[in-house]
């Protein structure tokens, strides 16, 4: 018995993407921010635009090894006319006449307003320095705050901090950093079937090994959150409603028990913990997916087939989990454009997702489905296509968006 | 004075970054496995093909909810013709004139070989079923193995095992795999420069904080390596080769001190220790890099300022290191073919990175490079071009391939 769900839904009783997409972006926001140590910060999302306290430079410096000297008193030098310079030590400034050996990096010693390198001078005295060619005023110095001044934004708000980032803000003497907090999240498997423990084969008769839990927590890090309670063995709605009631996530993901035969508990269980807003998808694999809230916290109903969990969790609750952890609800994959090496078939009405492989000369080939081939499509295909709803794919040479696995074209 | 180097080094003096990538391939290779818990495998590299003991699925399974039977016992079933079946409990197994009710995912009950949805049929008498068409043999039902037989590659050797490798492995039950250990890495930073603790501020008058030790362990995270060992302070050459004569490193990252004024004693202090084997590279930034052997460990000479640090590892140092994880050699950047939105100039003989911006019409637009702005250049680009060395640019309109900072563009 199909369970109605209130919003979202289409005529056809599954709801478009584009309406859950909706439904999450109106009510997913950033977690709460804290302060972390820089050392840890990599791959997290400042929460907050984070200025310079210092100029970058901090001084006026060398950009070469060489000697400072006053632009002014070079004009007129050539290489039938090189001027000398008395060489001093750079902590003693530089005056009239004088010059200073500075390296790369080097404050520019008081007085002097350029820097002639070592090729552009020779040798002439002991203790002197003769210049061969006139040198423009600011030549090969750093000018305090070029890179970045004080007060300048550093690092924008919502910026995953990369390596890059990271440098910035180390360069600027910044040690801690307001960053997003993870969103917390809660795994709760509702499969009925019989689920046997890892690393026991052969399985009992009739039990397979979870696969979701894992799956699920490897996801959620990915997109910025971390699974921080895993509970398995949620075979009846009491003993998932309760489990809906635990406080503490700030996202849930139930999986299995999505669908509609008389076993299927995940839409009752949510709808008495709460809200069941969307149920039943335009999604394939994963149609049975929805989602809801209990006790305020959003969830999401992810099938147990592995399969679809894993697209259900892609194209909706990963989007969830993204805006939560302040990243951009975009999939996580780069995007190419490539042919249709093959045709692509899809039944109108679902976006469907077509795992491909992609040729060096820039065709996407179909390879067995998500429902022939089960989780081995995502292993064995480098990237996939969306067909949208309201097509029933591709002919054979036409442009398709190929979204890419991470990695693995990149060598 | 520069130093002479005795590999890779064209007549300019400075090596090709192709020569360079050829020295590192020649040595670098994995290095060894070690056996992990799947549940800290995400993101790790499969040191060896995964193969499954088990089929996935590891029976024949129905595929949706609804009645076990025998194909040929619906032929000439039609809706003016519907056909009883006695329903038994699945645990019976189906004999002749038998259906059996079965969820998705259950075992196919003995004897039976279709499954028939329940919208195919109708509630007949107490306890019988009517199939209201034919039905034919396999109807859905996975077959066991139809995923991945017994004995069927998994994860094929050297493949990063993302949320679906994972997934896939325990599905098959799999909870310890064999992946490469992540390549050990010291940094030695070798400025000259006053370097002041971070968090101190201001500074005292000349110093910089250090940016390259947190910057260099956020890039060999991110290549598969972790840092072991950084230290500071290594001003003379004496200390320096004493930190390169440390043993337990796979690779060690130097930084500072590789320019050729009298204070630089990087490659000075790794020809003592070893072998210097480049030293200046047609790269910029970065063109003072090295590279060699310091009692047999691989060394990388990076230079002190910090975007010039940031090219050389990712030029150089970065691909033997993902070599080293076992990853592909390539820069870990997506690439997207755009055109040159305004003319891109560099210096024939060096490759030039280039900092742009994207626009959403497809242009890369460059910026102020790093020469003027410094890291400050890699945080506010979206990516970058490679002008190559024998290349002075681009002409406006020119199609270039820009490598895009990961996530940024992804939302």
């Amino acid at each position: 018995m199909p369970i109605p769900a209130d919003e979202a839904q289409g005529a056809s009783g599954r709801a478009s993407l584009d309406a859950v997409a909706d439904w999450i972006d109106a009510w997913a926001a950033p977690v709460a921010a804290e302060e972390i140590s820089l050392a840890h910060a990599a791959g997290r999302i400042a929460a907050a635009a984070v200025t310079a306290a210092i100029d970058l430079p901090p001084f006026d410096r060398a950009a070469t090894d060489g000697y400072a000297l006053r632009s002014d008193e070079t004009v007129g030098a050539g290489t039938y006319n090189a001027l000398p310079f008395r060489l001093q030590p750079a902590a003693n400034g530089v005056a009239r006449g004088d010059a200073a050996m500075v390296h790369s990096g080097d404050p520019v010693p008081p007085g002097a307003d350029a820097i002639v390198r070592l090729d552009q001078t020779f040798a002439d005295a002991a203790g002197v320095i003769a210049v061969t060619g006139p040198i423009a005023a600011g030549t090969a110095v750093e000018r305090a705050g070029s890179h970045a001044g004080r007060s300048s934004v550093l690092v924008p708000a919502g910026r995953q901090l990369g390596p890059a980032e990271i440098a910035l803000l180390a360069a600027a003497g910044i040690e801690r950093v307001g960053v997003h907090r993870r969103p917390r999240v809660r795994c709760l498997l509702a499969t009925d079937h019989k689920v046997g423990t890892a690393g026991t084969l052969p399985l009992p008769p009739g039990a397979i090994h979870d696969a979701n839990g894992s799956m699920l927590a490897a996801l959620a890090a990915r997109d910025g959150g971390i699974v921080m309670d895993l509970r398995a063995g949620l075979r009846e709605r009491p003993a998932l409603r309760e489990a809906l009631a635990l406080p503490g996530a700030d996202i849930v993901l139930v999986t299995g028990g999505t669908g509609e035969g008389p076993n299927d508990h995940a839409a009752a269980a949510l709808a008495d913990a709460g809200h069941l807003a969307v149920h039943g998808v335009a999604l394939r694999p994963g149609e049975s997916a929805g989602a809801g809230r209990a006790f305020d916290t959003p969830v999401f109903l992810l099938p147990g087939p592995t399969a679809a969990c894993l697209w259900a969790y892609e194209l909706l609750a990963g989007r969830a989990i993204r805006r939560l952890a302040g990243l951009g609800p975009g999939l996580p994959f780069p995007a190419r454009a490539l042919r249709a090496g093959r045709k692509i078939v899809s039944e109108i009405g679902m976006l469907e997702v077509c795992p491909v492989q992609c040729t060096p000369d820039g065709e996407a080939v179909p390879i067995a489905s998500y429902a022939e081939a089960g989780l081995a499509a995502a292993v064995q295909s480098d990237g996939f296509v969306l067909v949208p709803e309201a097509s029933e794919g591709y002919p054979q040479g036409a442009p398709v968006t190929v979204y890419l696995h991470p990695r693995r074209s990149l060598s």
